[in-house]
């Protein structure tokens, strides 16, 4: 039960972010299989980065095909019905913020039982969270998003410390993870809505860059 | 024999990959440095995306110096040639097309030998074959051109999905590695000729972006 | 003492490291974590593409924290005090140039050790040293700068070929460590102080592009 419940929302998760890489190729005036690569390579792009970097090959995404069938998914609805699909941007920045949340988590706690230090583990479960964004960005050419100032990846380093501080303590397992994934999609979301922004370094950067 | 000659394609694939990165490190004004760091980004990228991603560490291409040798020789031959290299431009892509038929064949091959189920063997495949220049582009921060809907990756798909199919019913081996090179190279270059295009997304996409 | 002098070095080179991928997120008008996230990317990229290359999972960077914390620390820094940062362009570059030395060396010494032949080590050497430079360039949507003709690359591969004729001839360890780092050292600054360049392939190239 509870295995078919992670499962449900990392395929969600997967879809969500498979939804943003397809509608950025559309906006790039991609064709129909830049817009599938495009949903896959955010879709799985950061669990990819994570089992990489941890040495698990093959990642997990390529070895169950229902990854790569949400992802795909996420981009063929993007591409017949691009319209229809970014009236909803409340549904996709919700279903967003749930991807971000469930990856950050199964992220850091896999970098943990990976034997990775605190803040290590930190990094790599907010890599998880945001690396498919970043990816889908770097590959349309673009500063990624997630520099732009929004509180997008502070909400995932929020979500992998309580996770970090949980397994610290000797808790761990569901119910540290709910607890984390829902500060995550909290934060987030409450961020949106009232338009939240960290701040920037200065104003006015030396113009001659 | 037969190893031979995936020897010799595989390095003429190489040789072609790596003639195209330096060929966009020219354009972009890079010095000899870059234009030989390109050729050989773009060269040996596909293979070892794949062998990091399947765990096949240290990558092949990096063990057999022939590989690096290939590249940096195109890369040499660009810099010092590079009026006479862009006026044989249709033997280019013919070399090009050499290139992504055989390292699409021996990506999804290697893949389906690590166990990968058919789906992530095609974009193994597929990602082998087009890898090289997904890094090239990046490298040369432009959007990649495989995004820009000539018939390029779908034809790489095709020979992957080759290959699977005659992996499950049981054949394989050079006749079957054979027909799925000569069907990637085939449409690749038919598709060069008569201009098809793959369709966009939309015509006039949402111009605030 | 040996392992002492090599680790104040090498967390010195992360933070000089660090410091140049902050600094460029400042100019890109970043906000504080984009700043902390360049600079980690920059500090710790190279070492991270080396070991996952070679198969060394988890890398290196990511389970000794002090490398985090160094190049996290060289992020706050600049973020805090930039202008004051940015004038001492001269202690910046000398840092850097510690950097690409050190990384240079150990990811040669490295490359060997895992049984990499002389060119493909020399390669990877140099993507030691300049990864993390490129990485920044990259994420920060810029060409990077290692291919705009200034003497960097060079003297890394310089650092990198000593240490492989070194090993070739049965020397190898500290004495031979420290003159390749000296030649990187010494070639990168000279050559900032006399302003060489490398020839660039042809001028004017092709306008179209």
């Amino acid at each position: 039960m509870e295995d078919l419940l992670t499962l449900a929302l990392n395929l969600m998760g997967t879809f969500a972010f498979g939804l943003s890489g397809a509608i950025l190729a559309v906006r790039k005036q991609m064709d129909l299989f830049g817009v599938l690569v495009l949903s896959v390579a955010t879709g799985l792009g950061g669990g990819i980065m994570r089992d990489i970097i941890l040495g698990h090959t093959p990642p997990a995404t390529l070895t169950d095909w229902r990854y790569l069938a949400a992802a795909g998914l996420a981009g063929l609805l993007v591409f017949v019905w691009y319209r229809g699909v970014i009236h909803h941007g409340r549904f996709i920045i919700a279903f967003d913020a749930v991807g971000l949340s469930i990856f950050t988590v199964t992220g850091t706690t896999i970098a943990i039982s990976a034997g990775l230090n605190p803040a290590p583990a930190v990094l790599l479960g907010m890599l998880t969270g945001v690396g498919g964004g970043v990816l889908r960005d770097v590959l349309g050419a673009e500063v990624p998003l997630i520099f732009r100032s929004e509180i997008y990846a502070v909400a995932s380093i929020l979500g992998a410390v309580i996770i970090i501080l949980a397994s610290q303590t000797g808790l761990s397992g569901i119910p540290a993870e709910t607890i984390a994934a829902i500060a995550t999609f909290g934060l987030r979301m409450i961020s949106v809505r009232k338009g939240w922004r960290i701040p920037l370094a200065m104003p006015k950067p030396d113009s001659t860059c």
